[in-house]
């Protein structure tokens, strides 16, 4: 008998829902779009339906054992499960996931912010494997951060660690939505770049049409890129002074242009960090790209698992 | 039979050594001034006759198990114990401590970073006794910083974590001596104290006479303070988000003036972190002033006598 688990990455564009063995095999995948002001109802009944579809694949071999969900929100890195701060999809907020999966679905459930499992998901399978303390870097809509240490997620005191999307680069710089200024995030997202390119006179709607401009030789989106390396290099040069870590990983949509922006990004961390840990740090790019928040939810997923049985 | 260790806080301007109990009393301190341009051979000849002054006074019903050295050098961080970068005692690069102090001393040796040392030294006995997690910020000659992981000292893959000072604040700042530029060091030091105040048209040779001049109402000098503690409060916001802390303390000479700075430090934290990790977090002045360093190589002694008597 297999066992393995469902595991789920609500994005604001899509829902992807897998069922995943515990040696991290993807035994199915189903993805639909997450329908215009999902309501938890919606989404709820939406994830029963796509858990069917897992469970018919699947067939009776493998024991399902725990459902764990990936969502944008800080506050999924809570114990609590109650969804804040969407800015992506804003009528998901105030929702009990965790309490709504509990009461659909007869297994465990667990809730991660997306991007630490996208931590959780590399170290488990993925470029951080053989890393002990890395972090990751979710270029998105937003920026998201993951931290691991010593191969365990940090999560600090109230599970809110990791948001490196807000530390600061620029003290007055554009306002964000998180209520500060000059967040990174305002300078190395998808959604900054696309603002970034119209500030160069580019007027183009996905950070994707941006980045094919760059490799058509448009010098404007070449700028764009080199800032966007820039900033984000010197946030990390703080991080690798901060904590020495053996890697850093940078993951989500924007990692696609890895090209136009890692150059920049690698000379201020050697310009900015100490020595040591600028020669120590490895800067990778995710080796399991939109699969890598599922896996480490369903990593998660079969770690509580474990440790319920333990119990 | 009580046991013992010895500790040296070593500084550019003083060193001090103290006979430290197991359980945190100091049985005996001295001070001496740190020769202009000491050499290796000097301070550990400085070091041999405090020493023996220290093991006269305390007679012989405390045993003592080892003796540990807090040094201003990140590179003291590591396990060598080999000396660079130490910008104010230049004449003691590239000197390996440890293997000269287990020349001249039959203890078991331990070299540590001052800043961790603080860290460890307000989480034993002082301001960060009941964090579980906690970072400390030292305000001197430059900024050093600390970090306790659950009730650990957080030392990164190389032990050169904790460098908080050189986390950049402004992109295109002051050169710092790291070969950065705009780092907080450059902004909350004792030192950027004295520059600031220059650049406000007030010419004083230190933070003291800055601080003075604050408090005899020299709005110059508020305007230097409040400057200070915003810097240091969006770096220390940054460090909310990332690590969600339970405490964080402000220690060294420049956190005297703390009524100068710590209010526009916390409204920026306030404003630029989180909810959650901004209001867990809170701010607290050292509470073991000059001896958080001695104090806490003193716990690392302790703790490494511990382990070797284990092993």
């Amino acid at each position: 008998m297999n066992e393995g688990v469902l595991a789920v990455d609500l994005g604001g564009t899509n829902l992807r829902m897998a069922a995943v063995a515990d040696d991290g095999a993807i035994l199915h995948l189903t993805r639909r779009s997450t329908p215009k002001s999902v309501t938890p109802v919606e989404l709820i009944s939406l994830a029963g339906e796509m858990a069917d579809e897992c469970i018919a694949k699947i067939g009776s071999e493998t024991t399902l054992l725990g459902i764990a969900f990936a969502a944008p929100a800080p506050s999924a890195r809570n114990s609590e499960g109650i969804l804040t701060r969407l800015p992506n999809i804003p009528t998901l907020n105030g929702m009990n996931l965790k309490a709504a999966l509990r009461d659909r679905f007869s297994f465990p459930v667990t809730v991660e912010n997306d991007a630490i499992a996208a931590a959780i998901g590399e170290h488990w399978m993925g470029a951080s494997k053989d890393a002990d303390t890395s972090i990751i870097i979710t270029l998105g809509t937003g920026v998201g951060g993951g931290i691991i240490i010593d191969g365990e997620p940090y999560r600090g005191v109230d599970g809110t660690a990791g948001e490196i999307g807000h530390v600061c680069v620029i003290p007055d710089g554009h306002p964000c939505g998180c209520g500060s200024r000059g967040c990174v995030e305002q300078y190395a997202s998808a959604t900054a770049i696309v603002r970034m390119a119209r500030e160069n006179g580019l007027d183009f709607s996905t950070s994707r049409d941006v980045y094919n401009a760059f490799q058509g030789g448009d010098e404007r989106a070449a700028i764009v890129f080199r800032q966007m390396g820039s900033y984000l290099g010197i946030v990390l040069a703080g991080l690798v002074n901060t904590l020495n870590p053996d890697m850093i990983v940078i993951a989500g949509g924007a990692s696609g242009a890895w090209d136009a922006f890692i150059g920049p990004l690698k000379d201020e961390i050697h310009l900015r960090a100490f020595h040591a840990p600028s020669t120590r740090v490895k800067i990778a790019r995710t080796q399991l790209g939109d699969n890598a928040g599922i896996l480490g939810a369903a990593r998660s997923a079969i770690l509580n698992a474990e440790s319920l049985t333990v119990v």
